[in-house]
């Protein structure tokens, strides 16, 4: 069995173009992965191997002919299985959908197949990308959880199966998982990427990206958004072209979240060395305990996750109550509870949640005066034991709710499990987080750099 | 033959609480008329007859017993045929799409069931909401269009054999057909009836109403938003559990449009008429010619349509490709069209458009300083001859791209044909929209006031 390991398209970009590498070989590299990991990992509902084959070699014929489509031509990428493809079923995570096949293209995907890559396979998500686990493995240890609800892309992605990974989030579902699988996660700015075709239709709901690099990440999405764009009405994605240069930071803002608490020691040990580092190469780290902004944001950070469960429940009642008309012993347990809490509610409930959310983003915006970005774990630990949870998305649900960029940067490892560092941005600065990131991850010499 | 009358339920409430009429005898009146015009009308792609009489026999007895469901229980409503039901197929006017059923209920049409109204059919819409027609015809003249592209919403319910419908609007797909079928159309403004389920996903599109009276149009929309929300985030439809009462406004801002130098003589004259009718109630009318608020709005309006025929495009590319991939030969000229206008498009072209539309709706809203509503045609003329076409919008979009709510009012008639006034309001002030609204019927006594 292999060490788990992460597999940078941008960093083979050099070897297509000289001919030392083709996409070919890179997609028989994946696939070699799948054969060795898939039995044990079980990240993939559905694989398309002879297409992707063939995909792969007009790539390499592309590339050979110094015409590729795209700098992410040729690049292998699971879909997470809300998001609809037209030559696989959409499950779901659900019996309800068992083998259900839309027979078009989600947005993004039609995107990404415009731009030449390779959708290999669709990925397994919890229940309708909320609780219900499936069964999926962390490959770094097959006794836990790989996170959820983008389960499958980031397991995929994590030991090297899949270069890219499409995934959601509407609380804690791609930071999360990139923290416990060892990759990088990116839930972007609110409406960044066009979720046409995704059944994740929340209002915090965010389509995003699980990859090898920082570059890869940037990639996958910036090919989606000049095809697709956004939401609809939404700006979309900016920035530019290929991934944005390392910037230093002057000033980072460290928030606890009420994650700090529930960490683990050796989560917060390794997160506080991570402070000392950055400080020691003159960034500035601010926190509740010297900055007022900081402090006011952290006072009502502890109402983020049952104000985004509240709304979430009730812009969940409608496709939930047509679920348990079709049959309702299909559905989870958890599904039921949340389609209670929904029928519970009146829309003067959902207009207050919709409204304090509304100004707990204008005390997060406030802090833009004080620091280019803020920095925290993405998780309170490791990947826990057992798969029946996805663990504790306490530190990735304020950027849901805030509906601003976030980054999970796999930086550091506790014994033999990785663990993510979580960069959050501010609203549709998304290039300018990615430029942080990166100089954050020059600083923290990688814990997890075994990059192929 | 009848002659076209509208069929109010709103006005039959009282009768249905002492027990004089019935919910039962109500549909069977539908179905009459159903029986009479459907043949040349053809408003339908499909009809649940027998599962709407149970539904009426079971909403009778509630009445009977005193334990309606909501005001609109056992009310007979069509829905267009992009909105999906579980118990009917879904053909959005595609032969793309043609028998196929998703199997679930919208948002809205399983809100409309919990309020006990009947879900009798799907009425026709031209393809995909946009331009090319389907077999309806006007029932008060069947050698002319319904408009569209909730043609058959309109045509249902501006002869009788539908006391409501729904519709999708953004272009002019609600106000223009209300006005040639001569009901009452509701565009409301943007998001406030949730559009889960329903294939309108652009920026500027909105669910909205057909119906015989003010009363009936608010109530069905009532009865969705506080069942189903608006879309995601959105605040949702605000207002009273009934209809507002009317209110006569101190002073409304005519708009000319660019459909004014368009409109047909008759047209013109007779809503002239209706300014002066308002005038001698008292009511102020302002204009370009003496508001700077309204000339500043006026000299944007042409830009309307090619910025909204821009947005749509880009916002269209997907889902088009996926049908395109599908099966080209089964799209119109007209979305083929659209698609190839979509690739020529960048997404910065996008994004300046968007932008741009967001200062003409700041532009709008300063007239609120100055009119508490604005007033003008719905449509340049009464339904034009042929089925080929569905009419010119011109008198419809600014709304629609201005996001704001709109009501066509079936007040005025030339020769044997309706033809609408339609009236603007501010955003989020429906409401207040609907009492104006109902003050102006009141005092321009409706020469189509054959409400059954």
């Amino acid at each position: 069995m292999t060490k788990p390991h992460l597999r940078s398209f941008a960093r083979a970009l050099g070897d297509f173009a000289s001919g030392a590498d083709t996409p070919r070989a890179f997609l028989d590299r994946c696939l070699a992965e799948i054969e060795a990991r898939e039995p044990e990992v079980k990240a993939f509902t559905a694989l398309q191997i002879e297409t992707s084959q063939a995909a792969a070699d007009a790539s390499t014929q592309r590339w050979h002919e110094g015409e590729p489509l795209s700098p992410i031509d040729g690049m292998p990428i699971g879909i997470k299985d809300v998001i609809e493809t037209a030559d696989m079923p959409t499950g779901m995570g659900s019996g309800l959908f068992d083998g259900w096949s839309p027979g078009f293209d989600s947005a993004s995907v039609h995107a990404l197949r415009e731009a030449g890559a390779i959708i290999l396979g669709k990925t397994v998500t919890t229940e309708f990308a909320a609780t219900r686990p499936g069964p999926t493995r962390n490959p770094h240890d097959l006794t836990r959880t790989p996170g959820g609800s983008s389960s499958g892309s980031a397991a995929g992605v994590g030991c090297g199966m899949l270069a890219g990974g499409l995934g959601t989030q509407v609380v804690g579902s791609i930071i999360r998982p990139a923290s416990y699988c060892g990759c990088f996660g990116y839930k972007p700015s609110l409406g960044s990427l066009n979720r046409g075709g995704s059944h994740d239709y929340m209002s915090q709901s965010c389509q995003g990206v699980l990859a090898a690099t920082l570059e890869d990440t940037w990639q996958i999405a910036r090919e989606i958004v000049v095809r697709a764009g956004g939401d609809p009405g939404c700006t979309g994605l900016v920035g530019p072209a290929i991934a944005p240069d390392a910037k230093a930071p002057a000033t980072l803002a460290f928030l606890e979240t009420p994650g700090w608490e529930a960490a683990a020691p050796g989560a917060r040990d390794a997160m506080l060395r991570v402070l000392e580092d950055l400080r020691a190469t003159g960034i500035e780290i601010v926190s509740r305990k010297d900055t007022p902004e900081v402090a006011r944001l952290e006072d009502v950070l502890p109402e983020v996750l049952p104000l985004t469960r509240k709304i979430n429940a009730w812009e969940s009642r409608w496709p939930l109550n047509t679920y348990v008309d079709r049959d309702a012993s299909k559905l989870s347990q958890g599904m039921i509870d949340r389609l209670h809490e929904a029928e519970a509610m009146t829309i003067d409930d959902y207009r207050h949640a919709v409204a304090r959310r509304t100004q707990i983003r204008t005390i997060y915006q406030a802090i833009a005066d004080r620091a280019e970005a803020c920095i925290t774990l993405s998780a309170p630990d490791v990947a826990p034991v057992g798969i029946e949870s996805t663990g504790n998305p306490v530190f990735a649900v304020p950027a849901s709710l805030l509906g601003v960029p976030a980054l999970s940067l796999p930086l550091l490892r506790l014994g033999h499990l990785p663990l993510g560092v979580q960069t959050l941005g501010f609203f549709s600065e998304d290039a300018n987080l990615f430029a942080i990131s990166a100089a954050i991850v020059e600083i923290i010499a990688p814990a997890n750099a075994n990059v192929a």
